[in-house]
Formats: C-alpha cells, structure tokens, sequence
C-alpha cells in the first residue's frame, strides 16, 4: 500500500511535466487537472501571468490581471488608480522599455478566503527604446491579490521600488 | 429625545478636542473613551505613531510598530527582513536624514478580523545631515497591518515608492 499511484503511461508522465498551464484559473470551475488547484497555486499562475506579459511588452495581457478599480504603484509618479490609468502607466512603459526580466516569489500568504498578499523580487535586463541601450534591473514588489465573485484572483493593489540606487 | 447628549463642561469638550491620542490602542483592554476603539481607529492611530516616529527620528519609537518578523521595502536597498534588519536600516536612515513629513490616508481596507491595509501619501521635507541641505519629499506608500495575538494593530510589511524622478 505504498505506492497507491502509478505511472500508467509515458502520455500521463509527460502531460505532469507540462502541467504548469493546466494550473491557470478555469472561470467555470471545471477541473484543468485531477485535482482542484489551490489558492496559492492561482495566485502564482497569474503572478506568472503578470511576468510574461511584462516581457511581452503588451498592455492588453496585462489589463486583465487588475481588479477593476486596482492601483498600480510604480516609483517616479503618483499611483495609477483604476484600469483607465493603468492602461496608460503601461502604455507609457512598454513605448520606451522592453523588459527581460524574472520574478521570483519570496512569499505568498493568504490573509481570507479573498484576499492574498505576494512578495516578491524581479531582475533581468531593460532595454530602453529612445538609447538602444540595455540596462540591468532589480526590484522588490509587493503585491495584494482579490479574489472575485467569479473565482479569479487578481491583482488589487502593485507597489514596487528599485533595490540598487538610480544612475547618477 | 433629539439630543441626548449635551456637553456638560468645557472640561469635557475639551476632552474631546484633544481625543485623538484616546484613540490609540490599549493593551489591557481598558475602555480609553466612552465606546470601544474600532479597528480602522486602531490602525489609524498606529499610523500617527509611525508619522511621529519618523519626524521624531526615533528607530526605538519606530520598531515597535513593525511585528517580529516585519518586512521594510525601502526604495534602493533590498528589503529589511525582521526586527534586526529593520532596526538597522532607520538607524542608517536616521543618522542622515531629519523628516518634516505628513502621510495622508487614501485608504484603510480591513480584509479579515487581523489583516488590513493602508494607502498612503506622504509629502514635506527632509534635511540631510550632511550637506546641511534640505530637499523635498513625495511618496506612497502600502502598509499591510497585522493584528496580533494581544489585540495590537502593528506593521507586517510597507513598501514605498517617491512619486518624482529622481534629482540627477
């Protein structure tokens, strides 16, 4: 009895390597694996999510991840409130910069059924479209995910700032 | 019966004026007002705390408001993890900076019966010690406020942004 589960085929081995997808949020509640995907692993799906479509430079894959009445909180400007703001914050953003970088969880802690907070840092490399110039990033962020009526967290609250002083 | 309460003496109406440290919170549990202390009163108080802390230059004053594993996300120095770290970073910040600051609520959010969080900006002015110079100061800030065990609201984790590009 110690092994109650086997590995029946190399389809079902292969289809666990590749079941990092499969842990996005399904809005109808239908099950995406043979077991229900937990809080924290939503939260990590749409914090990747939220990590390629920065890399992606696209403010369309970004929009959805807010609550409508979300808030971004980017250093150098006062935050943007809601989706119209947000919209234009990475509008602004992706017209100058292209990100390569990475975000690696520190914490994901889950405060209520609907709300979560998530800590994280993120570094790679910015390439800055008016220069040509690429120029090396490293961040904190602090994130507060809100969980919806419709079973989808995202992100309600994004406060970040850089962790190495600016270029003088 | 349309007034109910009148104010007896100028002692008391003067009590009232001057409430606003009644409103902080009491270890014991003893009533400090005629009603009891909401949350969002406690958690509010707790902020004035921190807003007189860092004007009053004061790292003792400061770090009993962070809980014991409290985290600081300070812009340009990655993130002060625990009492320690903290400890050190506003001694350093202290020994060079002298605040002149105010933070205004944008917004308390009770997200479970001990965990909250606060929106905030500050704005004044801070004069470095070593230049003798002093500059002016914006940022926003994100508190997330745990309640503990003896009641008291305290600082879990803040991260904070300047709202200005910085002065090259």
């Amino acid at each position: 009895m110690k092994f109650r589960f086997v590995i029946t085929s190399p389809l079902f081995l292969l289809s666990c390597l590749v079941s990092g997808p499969s842990l996005a949020q399904s809005s109808d509640g239908a099950p995406t694996t043979q077991r229900a995907v937990t809080d924290e692993e939503a939260i990590r799906a749409v914090l990747a999510s939220y990590n390629a479509a920065l890399n992606g430079g696209q403010t369309a894959a970004v929009l959805p991840l807010y609550t409508p009445d979300g808030i971004f909180m980017a250093p150098y400007s006062p935050s943007f409130i809601g989706q119209t703001a947000i919209r234009k914050a990475y509008d602004a953003v992706f017209a100058e910069l292209k990100f390569g970088v990475r975000f690696d969880i520190a914490e994901v802690v889950q405060m209520a059924p609907a709300w979560a907070f998530v800590r994280t840092n993120s570094a790679g490399t910015t390439l800055h479209h008016s220069t040509g110039k690429t120029t090396a990033e490293a961040n904190q962020e602090l994130f507060i995910f809100r969980k919806g009526d419709d079973g989808l967290w995202r992100i309600a609250r994004y406060s970040f700032s850089p962790t190495k002083p600016p270029r003088l």
